[in-house]
């Protein structure tokens, strides 16, 4: 398993050449960041270059599509997919994720059928450039009455929709905290296939009762009381050989330069794979 | 457009054979029922010999998939589809359909997702055969709220699910009642492709709010309120050549007997027809 | 059905513009043209207000996708399809059409299966802004031995190529030239549903041998020996209410000013649709 | 990987219990075999008792479909594809495989087109029973002109016609035979990913040119040229978890009773897999 890092942590990036660069300084060897833009920056060759001197490559994209609004809204960003897709594919990325609320303010029937279309068709554009779609169950419970119907939460209910979505290139993107609010187990992570898994994100929880554990209020791993050691020898058990990237939301940004916080990332990792033997 | 009569509505029918006789009796060139259970009555040959000899055809076969239920079930009913399917091709029926309840007691978005699978695998083993799956939206506002949680009841919701269920063969039921008691209006039948509408059903309506109109307590057609001219005319204008079959759904069994109530039938739809223009 | 003008046939054209007011002039309600780059030259609303002005639509755009060619340059064109679909929708063009070349240098088997994964994802991309792709087979003997291998060129072959790419918003362009030297008859075209015709070309053959018609060696309709009656009226008779589009492809450039061949145009139409008693 | 027996290479076994046995007794743990067939002998708790006591399970059953014959024929077999399934389903078989002949009498392309529509239909029906479809290219020089047009044997080939299947459970079977006489390399098993191979076959071939080596004269491996070390390093290196099913053809049967030859079978195996470290 590859360790990367996304900009969630790592407080006030200038920009994304210094995400890749204290990633490749720190003992990470991927980041989650934007392909296009770097491409639009640096060029193909300079893009390229960025990475590969730093040691880095990109794990994955976001998913540059308004799927959850109007249908005007989604058909505009779809007019963009391809190249985004094209960019990815140039910089040797293979994975594009996007998360699940857990709840909407719109009728949780029609929005299903809307969202199942809307994904398969995203799915099927990143598929023609080799790109799979990650899709990230989204567990923390006061998410789950935040807006008025309630969505999907769960693994299971992630994994069902996937074969309802019914593309190839479909499968999870597997994030530490959601995986540690939805009560789920070891078990749970070895039940599944590794291609099940297009990516994987890492982060810790406060010490809280986990019914009042906040989205956007992560901590570091190593620094909470999700059980890493377990998640990631299931990982490993199963055969997952993709990237675990830290992804630290937070209400207040966090102290420190983008340095201290990247070297407070790296120690964070270090501690936790040791923990798991990896 | 044809003229098809279904069981409900002529009471006490003792077998296929007797709504097949006496819908050719009655003026009318089609039949929905069963295909599967007539051939294996009569053999291929001798069902054929049955349509035939009334001068009726069979309009629609309804799906006997339960998509509703378990994925157990919804499996095992599975098995049995491109038997039922072979045996409609063999009587040259192309069209079946299934009714989509408003509400349903799962959580609706879960729900969705498992009954878009479940019903695009159904579309592709009767698309094999070339048999059309007709979806039909149900209006009465009673069921929105019979279990716990909306599914869809309208019109263009059903289109949206049609567009996510993804398959070619997919189109609508067209129920006069659900037209109605969705508060349609003709201009909605006529912005609709002809070839959106797998099959039509009709009835008519009970003179009480529409919001108190029940799904089992219809009466015949031209017996009600709903503007059966416009429904008729508005399928007439956009090229609408399927069937249209009577779907008389009551608490009782209606009062006679099936010849008896046969002949209202036929007394009904020469009334709506004729009315219409048609 | 409406009567449209291509290109083709009208000699040298200065641009669009003149297309359209051609079309308006001579009798014409429709253009096959491109709508992106008359929304880039003109702006939406210049360009919806250039159409309306002459009253005319856009009946169909073309595929602007190498699928026939390398995987790569596949990709690099479909960075831009979605945008294209947009100009199109934002024009009311519900339209997209391609041809297929009867023969192949590639191996016919794995360019079948390349084709029908690339033919399936650009109907996906065009289906989500409302737009059907039509398929035109093309029947000229001399071009199955053009390339190396056959690939198909019957209306059977792309009715079942259509089944194969599965989408919903796959049909035929009918082009009478293709339904001529495939030898079809009117009963073929009675044999369609007209929700299989996503768009017709109409133009005419001259008097030698069928095997010996070329492909791009066409006369005006009614100037040649097609029995273009016979196959309007099969369209009319099955519903066909879409555009009928001339399309003169010619070794040499006609005679005549754009002028002059509009008039011959609406000429060869009043005369074919006339016979036709349409 | 687990070690597995098909019928061919065991003589003339009595039946389908046999088969387990000796699978059980001489070091093997799966066997390719109809589970309907054993469910329909043993019943469901028969069946299973029958390969547990056996220390056995089914690695794949064979496609009982038609699909490179008549549409008819096709239909016919596709009637009984759900019950095949639920029964492997019941016996905890998760792969069906099917093998692809290189050439055709049909032609080419239409039959690609007419393949790829029945295939993703059967992988769509396997699919509901959670089983995944296998493709079997099959290299044999002498089969690419056996018919009379070129159809697909290469493992390219077969990857990109998955491609335009696409369906999420399908892939491949890969054959030892047929990687030989393709002229792949280990570099080409690395190259794949664990999940898109569904099955594996191993056997050898005899020592002539690789352009004359006969689909139906093969033998154990271990007895030929194939390099399997190589072949068997690839797919643990890639981490294939799989079977790994022994089948040799051969044009008259093996000389030996089931029991010698089962025993003969043994040795091949470990031989092989011990000179690959496994």
């Amino acid at each position: 398993m590859l360790r990367g890092l996304t900009g969630a942590g790592l407080g006030a990036l200038d920009n994304q050449r210094q995400l890749i660069e204290l990633a490749g300084r720190y003992g990470f060897q991927a980041v989650d960041t934007d392909a296009l833009s770097l491409v639009k920056e640096y060029g193909v060759d300079g893009a390229r270059a960025l990475l590969a001197d730093n040691g880095v490559v990109i794990s994955s994209i976001g998913l540059p599509v308004d799927w959850r609004g109007s249908e005007e809204s989604f058909l505009k960003d779809l007019e963009g997919l391809a190249a985004v897709a094209a960019a990815a594919k140039t910089l040797g990325c293979t994975r594009c994720c996007t998360y699940i609320l857990p709840s909407t303010d719109e009728k949780a029937a029609p929005f299903m059928a809307a969202a199942t279309r809307r994904l398969r068709l995203c799915a099927q554009v990143l598929g023609a450039f080799g790109i799979s779609l990650g899709l990230e169950f989204v567990g923390p419970h006061h998410l789950r009455t935040r807006w008025a119907n309630p969505f999907i939460w769960t693994l299971q209910e992630t994994l069902d929709w996937i074969d309802a979505i019914g593309e190839p290139n479909v499968g999870l993107l597997f994030d530490a905290y959601h995986w540690y609010t939805n009560g789920l187990t070891v078990a749970d992570i070895k039940a599944l296939r590794p291609e099940q898994i297009v990516h994987v994100h890492i982060n810790d929880a406060k010490d809280v009762p986990v019914e009042e554990v906040l989205d956007n209020d992560r901590v570091y791993p190593g620094e909470g009381v999700i059980d890493l050691t377990g998640f990631l020898q299931g990982l490993q058990a199963i055969g997952y050989t993709g990237t675990v990237s830290q992804e630290i939301l937070s209400v207040e940004p966090p102290t420190g330069t983008p340095e201290e916080l990247a070297a407070r990332s790296q120690a964070a990792f270090n501690k936790v794979f040791t923990a798991a033997g990896l």
